[in-house]
């Protein structure tokens, strides 16, 4: 498997664009309406947030990838169509109805996604003219725009393609994602788009896309908050003539190895840039009795405030870790626990060791911070990752709207 | 009902003291070892932390209000006495026996309890030297002296007592406790004390604190940590000489509303003064289909950092209400939800409603803000309390260690 350039667009046959259309109402350049375009139709597969309170275009995404087939998606940035309602719904209907019109399609094969803020209706005069724009100016070398336009308070577009052998062809794997805050995905992240030549159907495709994000997008937390919004759609057209992907086959494992490989790049990416982040951190978590309770000891250690808050201070407070893998809800005996911080024990056997300070603040002032938790309780393993609570995040989200 | 002064001392027989005895080994003068006594043996009831990872001496006082009686309760701040293996168990073994043999009692007449810093062997040189002053200096007015050692980042102490009728006799509650950070509590809180001269039997009072606790300690939360030292003593010595409580009577009835009158209290100060906070979140959910629906929602939103740093924020950002609602795992329609900002309408039947931007600022700007969700599914309800996420909780999480 090889790294390639390109993203959404490095896959055969996709085009992609990004245009300003001014969602917010205050002028400036910052691209906010995308558009993703395969050249024959693609089958598709979305994941998506298991939030009670969903986005109006991720009811209307989720009914379409049901059908398994898409051709395009339609996104904006800098406002969410949450929580409004009707005319939410109709509005959703709208963006791809305009986008299937312009690139000659059935609404049907357009899905739809926004982010941004909760609350209040889409401006659609901007977005009807955004769209226009944005479906003509569709292109080969469009993933960068489009990878642009989907940002809100992100610091770098997260972009990624890789390329590998499939029976003798070689497929293409692109994908674009956008994070920083309301992360704690359950199904699906904020927004996150896979697209990809293979050939594969939409029910191997669907299987594959939900175990990825099982390991990937699910597996990180930046606050604690289950977006309204979270979607992940993955669109396959099969223009690189590999033999067809199909459950249980070698091709399989080896289509599904590479989906992993894209969705964990992106999701760490996420992770690493959570709103007013300045660390990754990383918990992985070995010795548990089920995956599951690996997972959720991980995870919970991510999203301690407690454990956040000491990683940004670079305090080797790692009785924090070992408080989070406790309340988690995972099974296992505290009393065997060995803990490290980097490659330096601070625990053995439940009981705390003594550690070198200046050893532990060189591993904290590292952009990564590892701890592993070996739970002595069993042969199960995952790995969580997420970010520092900074000074930034309480100064972004106190005024995100104003 | 009445308030009235002298915390855990005011209800008859009981005696208290606090005392420095330097645990965090800084010097200074903060009080940090607490001894409460009653002249006669108490019922005892207590609800604990349900962190898989236990401090020591919270495994201590388990064991030990199992029994159904106690006589006094040792405390001191600055050093959890967590994760400290077997070593650690010895300590809080040592803290009861020397606080036992200065006031006379049998070990297992004592409970033990502990906050500060998790990981770190007790200093117990120190506070062996603390509890035997402490043990000497406990007077019928030390419930200030008392709630002030078990303070740590806490701002003020938080006390408080009521007078009622029961039965023709005028029993007294009394109570202490300490919150300001890991406050997540299941089960119980950081620490928190409560006396009473009702004549009770003990498993009455912990029926009554088990029920108490969930609508008080349990529906609070700072930054979702929930600590492995919560813990939550009563202890009821009787000589009020009221007409025995039991439970199903009229007098249990009285009695219970009282406690919760109480507990209800602490919990809101434990949550006003949280880490870095400069205001109390209250989350009244009415309309759901059970309690549990109500509280899980409840809790979820006050537990949401990005309703926290918008309240910290004073911006009238509504949708991360909804949004925390719809992930809580609460069951409702969305479509329903009634929302109102103070007494401001926000949402109705799952529509966003225009508000005025001052008036809403106006309601921010206050120390307690309240959110009111009507959820049209049911007829149950129910209120969780949190405060704002603040640059100082960031920067006391940072360095809680140096």
């Amino acid at each position: 498997m090889q790294e390639i350039k390109g993203g959404v667009t490095a896959p055969a046959g996709f085009l992609a664009a990004g245009v300003h259309a001014d969602i917010k109402g205050k002028g400036g350049t910052k691209k906010d309406v995308a558009v993703l375009f395969s050249r024959v139709p693609c089958a598709a597969a979305g994941v998506y947030t298991t939030n009670l309170v969903k986005a109006a275009p991720v009811v209307l995404s989720q009914e379409r990838t049901a059908a398994g087939q898409l051709q395009a998606v339609v996104v904006n940035s800098g406002n969410a169509n949450a929580c409004t309602g009707e005319q939410g719904m109709a509005d959703a209907r709208t963006m791809a109805d305009l986008t299937a019109k312009a690139l000659g399609l059935e609404p049907a094969a357009v899905a739809v996604a926004s982010t941004g803020v909760i609350g209040v209706p889409l401006p659609m005069d901007r977005v009807k003219a955004g769209i226009a724009r944005a479906a003509a100016s569709i292109a080969p070398d469009g993933a960068q725009a489009a990878a642009e336009a989907i940002m809100t308070t992100d610091t770098y577009d997260k972009q990624y393609a890789v390329q590998f052998d499939l029976g003798g062809a070689t497929v293409t794997i692109g994908a674009m994602a956008k994070g920083s805050g309301m992360i704690h995905p359950n199904m699906g992240t904020m927004l996150a788009f896979l697209t990809t030549d293979a050939d594969v159907d939409p029910a191997t495709l669907h299987v594959a896309l939900k175990a990825s994000t099982e390991k990937s997008f699910n597996m990180i937390t930046v606050d604690g908050d289950t977006s309204t919004n979270d979607c992940l759609i993955a669109l396959a057209n099969g223009m690189a003539r590999n033999p067809k992907v199909v459950m249980g086959s070698a091709h399989y494992n080896t289509f599904a190895a590479a989906l992993d490989h894209v969705l964990i790049h992106l999701a760490k990416e996420i992770a690493r840039d959570g709103e007013g982040a300045t660390k990754l951190m990383e918990m992985r978590v070995k010795g548990a009795p089920t995956v599951q309770d690996a997972r959720t000891a991980a995870k919970a250690v991510c999203g301690s405030m407690l454990t956040k808050a000491a990683v940004f201070g670079e305090d080797a407070n790692w009785g924090r870790v070992l408080c989070a893998l406790g309340y988690s809800g995972a099974t296992f005996d505290p009393a065997r626990v060995d803990l490290w911080l980097g490659d330096l024990p601070m625990m053995k056997a439940g009981a705390p060791l003594p550690f070198d300070e200046e050893a532990a603040l060189a591993i904290l002032k590292e952009k990564t911070v590892v701890f592993t938790a070996d739970l002595h309780s069993g042969t199960a393993e995952a790995t969580a990752w997420g970010c520092d609570l900074t000074y930034d995040y309480v100064k972004i989200n106190g005024a995100y709207r104003t």
